[in-house]
């Protein structure tokens, strides 16, 4: 890795750049001297003590400055964020500095010890808790209010100071990474392990679980393909599928939770304490002490949250979700005058007409999104959470429940108050098609065609220059400075969570969903792998130990599913004729059936552990020892205040 | 408490008896002396360092023995089973020796920082620890077979050498708690505190429970005597209170859990680490390394016990619910028989036979779970659990479904097979009513009987003696050995469990039932109180952080008793009258109304946190500690690897 940085136009050899700050054009010198010496500050001064180069170019200074550190500042900082590594007898434990040697592969003269995603998170870290100690506003901008605990960094972005922090890629080891991952066409799995070297806990959890999820709905497309291919209409056969739907979508969810376990304890993030997580950059509130570990950082009470969350927020996601159905009723209204309309005066212009409802719709709902999205980013922000998890999962949780009633509130409709099956197979099978083609446009084509577009334009620029390797790091950080941002794995997981949406709910009434999710996942995986190392800035890495609330949402729509796919039989002809006599032998025969399956589904998730053993095994002893260690450092106090 | 002792025949004054161990009669010198020896042996060389005196009385030496231990030992004995103790600076934590001066009340001359519950717990740990080393057999017994490893004790009392090991009563003690706790007539609550320390937090739990569930029933029992008195039969009143009480058990099981955790964290039990608990004493296995902690101890293949389970004990559950229920089939059709056979030829022979199947059927059930509960304790046995927490919960799994069955299958059958509302609600008033009757009789005036019939007996045996008092050690000795044993919580628990299925799952047909359960509770807590002090021989205490499978017993039972209560006001004549024109329209509207409540159900279960935020405050603050502490013992390490 050495070599690739050996264009350094720094001073000192040693100094690797890391991160990337952009400072707005016209910032003030005695801003940008002392927010440099803030960072540069040692520890116990309250700074980050952190190494900081302005980036030299033709066209001169241009606030773009590179944030390094030295090594041992690094390792510190590895300590600092709690980073669990490999020991050298296998097992995973807290990183501390005077511990270092008895960690795997740890060597004085081993640069590589942290991956280069690591030390951009340490930095990152370090830089987002760097907070005021007595300075009342930030220099030079009266505007920007500072008080004691306020982090640095969060003030000076919202106040447009700070345009952008970003991690620098490393070119030669991204390059492998894409050889790997995409570059050859084989069938495998992902090199999972190199990704997160690369990108993080975060994004490889969600590729792990996309590659998972692929495998997990073969079976259902394998059994679903004969229902298409020998137009198989019999009660019975649907009956089978989607028992087997019902029962295979809680073996995989529990089974996910097993290898998420398996992936982040070989990760060590499984192991990292959520309450021990440092306050969210955005977190604010008066500066006490922490009642947990005794150190200072802003406290915010518990209780004004909550009433933030359940007397505002709440009550605007109930509202926002009855407008939408509200809306959705107009839509239909509409749809309903259009076709009374072609109905009675058949012209060009009538048959036109039958498409505005459905346009009018989809704008609608598109402009919907994307005012609740920002309302609700906003809510969430206002709610005050203390861990950024903790904020990740209110926000997701608020979207998910409008996005999901966006999705298929339509489709709800048409089979339990229409009660038409054709014309739900026929909704069904467009959704999920347009969507996936929409989708992988924007992910894949469009993408291409930006890189496209990026690389001729970069090729302009730097016209004496030819092979990438060449790059100066100037102009490596000007090309990355211009890249999209990765807005996080949020959309991805919607993405999916939909996609499983359309295949679980609704499967006894269209098999094939299975097997276009298959399909179009395949690709996906090769479309976000593109995405993510061709179009998008490096993101920074955020260690986490699962897919946090998306697990919670899949299961909920398993649960769901059990309900409609339930409802949908009964509805079905076949099963009718069944019951000649009395609908209501039907009725209780199906909520009879219905209630089973969830009291199966219940048992299974409760029986399936949600660990491996061996995984179960590993954290009790570490439970153990972690245990005996305090009982050692008690006798210690003991011995201590016996000689008094 | 000191002169309580006072009478002791023991040669060294400081030699305080706790637990007293019976032989049986004739048993060989040569095995006397070798188990003595093992309890006296020092640890290092594989005995328990207790110590044990022969009981002499007046008929001279009856083979039983009185087992004590000095301070020290029992201090050590408490960080071996992993005591929580409060400390100076009111936190709790695990005790050790070296760090005895940090903790609350502890004081070198201070003979009660222990509790004598507790000290008779750590000797009841220490002599079922005691393990077989090379021996073959019991020494003197060679058809009894010892293999390393092989808990001594439990060989014994397999053997029927042992006849039985209990802890002594402290009078003066007991006599305290029981003037506290019913020994005035008074309106308050039960001296929770005074009841652990004295049998226990698994006895304290109990009746703690037993207390919260009597005062959460209050509400439902208050709102439900307007019922009675006005007569009302109005659905819409029905469906108010079913609702209410619906959502009403989801919050008092939920509070539980936060007044639990209240508990047991002031108990230290809450903190006590369930995967470092010693290996139960049945529990048998080759002799290997336990992969958590390191040390010796049995081994026992997971995936032979999870066979056992699935492959064995399930099966065998089920056929036996089937053929509860081919029973209860069999008592229906007996009963249609016997009215048939009235009909037919009214005499006062065929009036008498009207109720031969009712008596036939309850000895026929009593005998079945009588054989049953031998079987499950013989399979749970079998199946080998390590711990004795989850040997209680299979069991106790095992034992519950069937009782539910039992119990409740008349009652379902006549509510949504016969459909009759009138013969539902006579049945399940003259069930509740028998049955609180029956327990009543069985708890307070059987045992009353039994203790007068007890104090003559003593009372002619030490006649020259009249108070209590100043009864002799032997005297003590032999009449608490001649007490009934306690066998646990868990036939009052079943009885509460049965009590909320009673209230529960019929409420809108019988709302009645919440005041008689008040009621009962009421007179229950007395007698229950009564049985612990007078009847039975104290029980050993037993650590417990919650009330186990119980929680998840009551909450499963709340979950079926939405479907029941749904079922049953869908099925009402007024609810079927607003629905004149579609009976379908009917069950769809309960089928959603029950959807409904089940979420909501959940939701509340998910939104209420288990335990209250200081508590989680107190834990995480724990759990940081203890990591701290490993993390300063890994530096101490590396320092040490440094010097080499």
């Amino acid at each position: 890795m050495a070599e690739s940085w050996s264009s350094l136009e720094t001073a000192e050899s040693n100094f690797r750049p890391l991160v990337v700050i952009e400072l707005a054009k016209g910032t003030k010198a005695e801003t940008i001297e002392w927010f440099t010496k803030r960072i540069v500050d040692k520890k116990a001064d309250g700074g980050a003590q952190l190494l900081i180069k302005p980036l030299v170019t033709e066209n001169g200074c241009e606030n773009i400055y590179l944030v390094g550190a030295s090594d041992l500042r690094l390792l510190l900082g590895a300590e600092t964020v709690g980073l669990v590594k490999e020991c050298n007898d296998n097992s995973m434990r807290t990183f501390t500095y005077s511990s270092r040697k008895t960690f795997k592969d740890f060597a004085d003269d081993n640069h590589n010890f942290l991956t280069m995603a690591e030390c951009q998170y340490i930095i990152k870290h370090e830089l987002e808790n760097l907070r005021a100690k007595s300075e009342k506003m930030i220099p030079g901008y009266p505007q920007a209010k500072l008080y004691p605990g306020k982090s640095i960094v969060r003030r000076l972005l919202t106040s447009g100071i700070l345009v952008q922090i970003f991690p620098l890629h490393d070119r030669e080891e991204l390059k492998k990474l894409r050889h790997s991952w995409y570059g050859r066409v084989k069938i495998g799995y992902q090199p999972l392990d190199d990704i997160r070297c690369y990108f993080g806990e975060t994004i490889a959890l969600y590729f792990g679980f996309l590659e998972y999820f692929t495998f997990a709905l073969i079976p259902m497309a394998v059994i679903g393909i004969p229902y298409y291919v020998f137009a198989w209409e019999d009660y019975d056969k649907y009956v089978m599928f989607a028992t087997f739907n019902l029962l295979w979508s809680t073996v995989i969810l529990e089974v996910w939770k097993r290898i998420c376990a398996i992936l982040t304890y070989r990760w060590g993030t499984l192991l990292m304490k959520r309450q021990f997580e440092e306050p969210r950059p955005g977190f604010h509130g008066v500066l006490g002490i922490n009642p947990v570990t005794g150190r200072e950082e802003p406290v915010y009470s518990s209780i004004k949250r909550q009433l933030r969350i359940y007397l505002v927020s709440l009550p605007f996601v109930c509202l926002c979700l009855y407008f939408s159905l509200y809306v959705m009723m107009i839509y239909f209204d509409l749809e309903q005058w259009a076709l009374d309309y072609h109905k009675e005066n058949e012209s060009s212009f009538s048959s036109l007409m039958l498409y505005v409802p459905s346009i009018i719709y989809a704008i609608v709902i598109e402009i919907m999104n994307r005012i609740y999205r920002y309302a609700a980013e906003f809510l969430t922000s206002w709610e005050n959470h203390r861990l950024e998890s903790s904020y990740q999962n209110h926000l997701v949780l608020k979207v998910l429940v409008f996005n999901f009633l966006n999705c298929f509130a339509s489709l709800f409709y048409i089979a339990f108050v229409l009660f038409d099956m054709k014309l739900l197979r026929q909704s069904l099978a467009t959704l999920l098609i347009t969507s996936q083609i929409l989708n992988q446009f924007a992910e894949s084509l469009l993408p291409y065609w930006l890189q496209k577009r990026h690389n001729k334009k970069m090729k302009k620029r730097i016209c004496s220059q030819k092979t990438d390797a060449d790059l100066s790091l100037a102009d490596q950080v000007n090309m990355e400075k211009e890249m999209g941002t990765y807005l996080g794995t949020f959309d991805d997981y919607l993405e999916l969570f939909l996609q499983f949406g359309y295949v679980s709910l609704f499967s006894c009434v269209y098999p094939l969903a299975a097997v276009f999710a298959v399909l179009n996942n395949i690709t996906e995986i090769y479309s976000d792998a593109l995405k993510m190392c061709r179009v998008y800035k490096r993101p920074f890495a955020e260690p986490t130990a699962n897919i946090g609330v998306w697990q919670l949402a899949f299961e909920t729509m398993s649960v769901i599913s059990v309900v409609t796919n339930c409802m949908l039989i009964g509805m079905s002809p076949q099963v009718d004729a069944l019951f000649p006599d009395s609908k209501m032998d039907l009725v209780l025969t199906v909520a009879f059936v219905e209630h089973l399956l969830l009291a199966i589904k219940f048992i299974m998730a409760f029986v399936i552990p949600d660990k491996p053993r061996d995984i179960q095994m590993k954290l009790a002893k570490l439970e153990f020892e972690s245990l005996e260690a305090l009982k050692q450092q008690q006798m210690k106090l003991a011995a201590e205040s016996l000689k008094e």
